[in-house]
C-alpha cells in the first residue's frame, strides 16, 4: 500500500508538472502571438519572432499548433477573450451612469495604448488591413468577433436611453456599429500619431452626435 | 551645316525618347507602387513584386530610386496629390448643395472599393496601421497629408453651414477631423467585410449627428 501509494504520488506529480508546462508554454505563445500581432500584424510577424520571444523551439510549436494559421487563428480567438472581458468589466458597471461607463472604456484603452508607447493597436483592426493575406477563416470569425464588440456597446447606450441620455426612438444597434467603425479608426490614427487625441476627439464626436 | 542639321535632330529625337523612357518607367513604377501598397501595405510589399508587376530589372529601379524607403515615400506623395485632386473634384463642385458633395465623395470612394473587389483600402490607413515598421520621415508626412485632407473637408462643411445645413456654431474643423478619423476606420471595416456597408453606416452616422 505505501508503495504503491508512494509510487503513484510522484507519477500524478509529474504528470501533473507535465499538463501544467504544457498548459504553460500555449499560453505563453498565445501571449506573445498576442503581443507581436498587435504590433505588427499577422503577415509582417514570422514565427521564428514568436518563438525567439518566448525561447520555444520551432519543432515544440508544432505540438501545439498545426500551423502559424492555426496559431494566428487562437491568437484571435484568445484576443477575443481578454476584450470582452474589459468591454464587460467598463460597460457593465453598474456603479456608473451608461455613458460615462463608454468614456472609462476609452480612458482605459487610451492608458493601454500609452503604455505600450502606441505601438499597439487592436489586433482585429491590424488583422483587417491585411485581410486579402488572411486565411480564408479569418474573415468570418473577425466579424463575429467586432459584432460581439458591438452588442456591447448597443446594451451600454440602451441602458444609457433608459436613463434618459439618449433618445427614446435611437435605433441603439446602428448606433453601436457606428461606433466601432469609427473607432477602429481611432485607434489607427493615435497609433499614427503616437498620441491619444484622436481617440479623445472620436469619442466627443460620438457623444455630440447622440440623438437626446 | 545639312549634315550637323541631321546629325543632331535624331539626337534630340533619341534624347526626347530617352527622357520619355525615364519618366514613364519611374510613373509607372510609382503607379505599381500605389496598388500593392494601397493592397499589402509597405512591409509585406516586397521590391521584388513590385519590378515583377512593372517588369522592371533592379538595377534598373535605382536609377530612379534610393531605396524603397525613397521609394514608399515618393509613392505616398504621388497618392496624396491623386487623392487632393478626387477630394477637390467632389467637395468644390458647387452645382451641388454641399452635403450631397460629401455624399458624392463616399458613392465614388464605394465605386472605387468595390472595383478592385474590396482588396485596396486607403494607402495612408495602410500605413498608419503599420506605422511602427515605417521609416521616421513617414510619420510627419503622412499627419500633413491627413491635415490637407481635413481641411477639404472643413471648407466642405463651412459651405453646408452658408447653406444652412449645418448649426452657425459649429466648429467645422473638429468635425473634419472627426470625419476622417472616423472615415479610415469604415474603409478599414468595409476592406474587412468585403462590402460598402460600413462606409454608408458611418456617412449616415456623421451626418445624422452634425448639429443643426
Amino acid at each position: 500500500m505505501m508503495k504503491n501509494s508512494t509510487q503513484i504520488q510522484p507519477g500524478r506529480r509529474a504528470r501533473a508538472a507535465t499538463s501544467l508546462a504544457v498548459i504553460e508554454t500555449r499560453e505563453l505563445l498565445i501571449r506573445i502571438g498576442m503581443e507581436l500581432l498587435t504590433e505588427r500584424g499577422f503577415t509582417s510577424t514570422g514565427l521564428d519572432a514568436i518563438l525567439k520571444r518566448a525561447t520555444v523551439p520551432k519543432g515544440s510549436f508544432y505540438h501545439y499548433f498545426k500551423s502559424k494559421e492555426d496559431f494566428g487563428y487562437h491568437v484571435m480567438q484568445a484576443y477575443d477573450e481578454y476584450f470582452r472581458k474589459k468591454l464587460d468589466r467598463w460597460l457593465q458597471d453598474e456603479a456608473v451612469p451608461a455613458l460615462q461607463r463608454l468614456r472609462n472604456f476609452v480612458e482605459d484603452a487610451k492608458h493601454g495604448m500609452a503604455r505600450h508607447r502606441y505601438t499597439r493597436g487592436c489586433l482585429i483592426g491590424n488583422f483587417g488591413q491585411e485581410v486579402g493575406a488572411l486565411p480564408d477563416l479569418y474573415r468570418p470569425a473577425m466579424n463575429d468577433i467586432l459584432f460581439a464588440w458591438e452588442l456591447r456597446v448597443s446594451a451600454c447606450l440602451s441602458a444609457a436611453q433608459a436613463q434618459g441620455q439618449v433618445a427614446q426612438g435611437a435605433d441603439c444597434d446602428a448606433l453601436a456599429k457606428y461606433f466601432w467603425i469609427g473607432w477602429e479608426g481611432a485607434v489607427l490614427r493615435a497609433k499614427m500619431m503616437q498620441q491619444p487625441g484622436p481617440m479623445d476627439v472620436f469619442l466627443q464626436g460620438f457623444l455630440d452626435g447622440l440623438p437626446t
